[in-house]
């Protein structure tokens, strides 16, 4: 690795203290930049080296760390993404979401790659970041407001449209341990967010800027443009496709696999609404799509609903996971209903694949039999009752009733209710997303090891899911080799998504997935100046995951808490082209051992002092030795 | 009158014809801005001139006009203000609805003074109106959506945040004639004018434009806006209680004198829940002020709901006739349900006077038993039902059940189903605003002969309910003096007010009222260089009061529409301190008889054509006179 900051860069970390309303900048380190490349990776290096694990993630020690990729705001396609990185509510480990839109462009607009948020503000309060100043504003008078109401009254109050807002809604406000942060109607949605800004009396973000992003050699940068929308125009899936139909055209895929989760993952392959919630369904809402700034792809469906109840309602989405999470997992096939409630969410700032998730465990027990109506306070909690499904939601943001209970996560609510723990869908406290991992093993190992929980997003299996020959063909359903392959993924989706934050949704389509770490490699040198191989691109990747990972240790995670929910471990798929897989305690074991060995970790799972040296994490390696002391 | 546009016009008509997808512009002539001054009277005169009176409402001849004052994006306070003019589907009368905000100002900023909309559209479209460009867009996609969700995606896909837009919703494309034009969050409310661009298949108007509005004369600018500013400066009224209280402030005034309209008109004064849905609740659930361009009094409240159904949802309102329209005259006392229902009918584009009104006409006749369950599609139309008035509310914008047959409004549901015609609230068709004019009878009169039917704001007594002493103390509930009085409210409520197009909500505090038209002249001298006395300014108020009223001659009113429900005329109010009063047939006939006497009118009501020819009408005159023969 060599050179330094000649460009891309903002150059700049923006510190802000909420208790004592003042805040200064620092220079962005070219170390950092060299050994993280941005995003996740300086939200994770940040949260390492200044929060530390054992910190109560609702108290005012945690702090909240956002930070964009260099990148964001240039003319790289796909890379308005924003990584929000702190300690998460929801699971007690490392808390990173991303999310898109046009905030994260305007950061880096405004100046600064990094801002840490600390402490907790006396009073409800907005920060407005322009170029440079921070304004404490008092948000008071908007604590209870949803998220889009919040952002418009904000850039009516400051007088500027052009203002993007990062605000949460009643969920957060409420400590909703899954709520979400939303910019303009996307969310950085998982791991509880926005209940840290919550805790931190933090109703909402609003920045806006005037510098442009310097690119380092505008010959150099010309040339790897080129090649990035070449592969981009390479595959079949992108703009045919993918443009089109957005992240539902995964259902497709997992359809025919067998692996989309319904009726909380008890009807996988049995129940399959996809007539009439997938791509038909979708096609027939769909009213136009949106972009991110700068994306060619526009994959954002915008949808509203037909005919009945919810007539009317508009959402940008729903997303593959919400038709999951607010459709398959609690038995509704009414795609207005999965609309309305994805709109509902967005609007209280909730995440959807948690609330939906939860409650359709909910619905299950109450199937069962193991809850009833004096459990739920009345509330007819049958799979595919989505006025059931609309209320508690509502219900879940505001803390209400039976709502109070799950708003905290199907972990927890099993905790406190004293059963359904073996048909609880989560890893770590992190709800499962929509991909039955009984047949798509690495995925599902991903799942298990995350460093955030149950995460798609974290090391999303494309060979799996969408067949991409990287290197050879993969056999989903195999044990052996998913160790190497979840490390490739996880590694990969750091590198080249996460850090550098660019768009993961593009790596799925195949050509660019084969040349991600060359693509992140080009880009960086021409953008910003600093030299790194491909394989050192894909290090950045380790690198991250090393780190997170030993936080989470120090933060008591260990081996036991790589696993599966009761149900994935023993039950397998009933129906469909996946049916009779599942994933034993034996062969998860496997996995675990191959993946730990990959890793250079203890069998444990503890990463070793001599890998984390060869990373250059010897800060990590120290702490780690003084903690096993 | 003397002078030449020298400024504060700009000085351009806009002709745009939705069937042939073209546009021209034509100069604004000198002697139209001394005539009509702008706004109000721009619209009727061209209504007038190019419209037909027999015109179908939601036929493609009629025309949808849009105009601005020449304060209109200026540095005059509280002059922001649109007037949007056709012939009313709910009346088949003159049709003129005012609406706040920035996009008044920036149509002056695009470069015009009126907007004529012509035709049907082919297909579903919107404009995009840019300095002097104008481009038909396709709005099939946008077609169902509501009017919030519509402008941020119409901003979005025009990427220009800046941009203002005004949108009908669900209830304008659905034809319902008593569907409002939404921008940002106000409304163009009454007369059903969303139902007119719906039939037009025009579902939004986007505008955005960088030119400066000339001011003639600097230093008598100067002069005038000081005068103007110390006026209001100087009321008791105007910064220390309406700038925090908005128009919910005239509830506290109307409950005082016994003029709060309860449960369809039956229980004024017996049943008034001001406690629960007056100040004090508004100044519970208030979150902050919202201002139109360039407004130092920024009386908009916005208000979000607590505790229940509704809570987190956000209006900006209610103003005080919503309070009465989904509030008292429904009987409900739940300020959180008035709350939703505001934001409710703004999102579906629905005018909440007329559709509280009618819901309110229904409540009484199903508590009567006139209505039963089978009536209503199993709706329990109690008083004070606010999920039902919620429902009806949806229904009615989509046309289904009950809620179709209401969306006509009271008036047509009433023949429609063969009763309660003497208790249907309205004027010509216009549902009556939250006035109980049995004990204000200027108010009434206005009610009765206001050419477009029930509407407070066409000759606002403030006389009456605010006691404003001009020239001396009147008696509201005297018979005698209220034909001058109505006159001189209608007159000076075009002249200053509608036509150069000012808030009228600044004139019942005190001293602006005093010096309005001398206010209006001398801005109008300093602005544009049109020399106009205070009498002349006036003058223009009859003009267009006279032009309006040929109008509707023309198209078949006469004086037997100069009139009121039943109710009014024969049924006393019940309680409180206006217990006792109605308007009997013979004081409606003597107030009239004055009235018309004061305004040079036949006894029939049609104006002279010596009174036209003296206000310059002559082509009135002479279309009169031919349709007499």
């Amino acid at each position: 690795m060599t050179g330094e900051l000649k460009g891309g860069y903002a150059g700049k970390i923006l510190r802000i203290n909420l208790a004592e309303q003042t805040f200064s900048e620092e220079p962005l380190p070219v170390e950092m930049a060299r050994d993280f490349i941005g995003g996740a990776g300086f939200g994770i290096k940040t949260l390492f080296d200044e929060v530390p694990p054992d910190t109560d993630p609702l108290g005012p020690e945690n702090k909240m760390i956002l930070s964009v990729g260099p990148f964001c705001g240039t003319t790289v396609p796909c890379a308005s993404r924003l990584a929000v990185t702190a300690k998460s509510p929801l699971t007690g480990a490392v808390g990173v979401s991303l999310t898109g839109g046009y905030f994260p462009a305007e950061m880096k607009f405004a100046g600064y790659d990094i801002i840490i948020i600390e402490g907790k503000a006396e009073k409800p309060c907005y920060l407005w970041i322009k170029d440079g100043k921070v304004s404490f504003r008092s948000a008071e008078k908007l604590w209870g407001t949803r998220t889009f109401d919040c952002q418009q009254i904000i850039k009516d109050d400051l007088r500027d449209q052009n203002i993007r807002v990062a605000a949460i809604g009643p969920a957060g406000e409420n400590l909703v341990p899954m709520a979400c942060i939303i910019n303009e109607r996307r969310a950085a949605g998982r791991k509880g967010l926005g209940a840290v800004m919550g805790s931190k009396n933090l109703k909402a973000i609003a920045i806006r800027g005037s510098n442009e992003v310097a690119i380092a050699d505008r010959e150099a940068y010309k040339a790897a443009l080129a090649n990035m929308n070449r592969a981009m125009k390479e595959s079949e899936v992108t703009y045919p496709l993918f443009s089109k139909h957005g992240s539902p055209l995964a259902y497709g895929a997992t359809t025919e696999m067998g692996i989309f989760a319904t009726k909380n993952w008890s009807a996988t392959g049995a129940w399959d609404p996809f007539e009439k919630i997938g791509l038909p369904a979708a096609e027939a809402r769909n009213i136009g799509h949106h972009r991110c700034y700068n994306c060619p792809v526009a994959c954002s469906q915008m949808s509203v609903a037909g005919d009945g109840d919810y007539k009317g309602i508009m959402t940008e989405g729903p997303e593959y996971e919400t038709i999951y999470s607010l459709g398959g997992t609690v038995g509704v096939d009414n795609f207005d209903a999965v609309i309305a409630g994805d709109r509902l969410c967005d609007e209280l700032g909730l995440d959807t694949i948690s609330a939906g998730v939860t409650i359709g465990w909910a619905m299950e027990l109450f199937e069962r039999g193991e809850l009833t109506l004096a459990d739920t306070g009345g509330v007819e909690l049958n799979f595919g009752n989505d006025k059931a499904m609309m209320q508690l939601l509502n219900d879940m943001a505001y803390r209400r009733g039976f709502g109070d209970i799950l708003a905290d996560g199907c972990k927890k609510a099993a905790a406190r209710l004293g059963k359904g723990a073996e048909i609880a869908m989560h890893v770590k406290g992190l709800e499962m997303p929509a991909y039955d991992i009984r047949g798509a093993k690495a995925h599902g190992l991903n799942y298990a090891t995350s460093y955030t929980g149950a995460d798609h997003n974290r090391g999303y299996s494309n060979h799996e899911i969408f067949g991409i020959p990287v290197p050879a063909p993969v056999d989903r359903f195999a044990v052996e080799g998913k160790g190497r392959e979840t490390k490739e993924n996880q590694d990969i989706a750091a590198a080249c998504c996460d850090c550098p934050t660019m768009c993961n949704f593009i790596l799925g389509q195949g050509p660019l997935l084969m040349m991600a770490t060359q693509n992140t490699a080009d880009l960086m040198k021409a953008v910003s100046g600093l030299e790194l191989t491909p394989e050192e691109v894909q290090t950045v990747g380790e690198r991250v995951t090393n780190l997170a990972r030993v936080f989470n240790v120090l933060a008591g995670f260990s081996r036991a808490d790589d696993t599966f929910p009761e149900r994935i471990l023993t039950e397998p798929i009933p129906e469909g082209n996946s049916k009779g897989n599942y994933i034993g305690r034996a062969d998860l074991d496997k996995m675990l051992d191959e993946y730990y060995a990959v890793r250079g970790w203890t069998r444990e799972g503890v990463p070793t002092a001599e890998k984390l040296k060869s990373l250059g994490l010897e800060q990590a390696a120290a702490r780690l030795a003084q903690s096993q002391k």
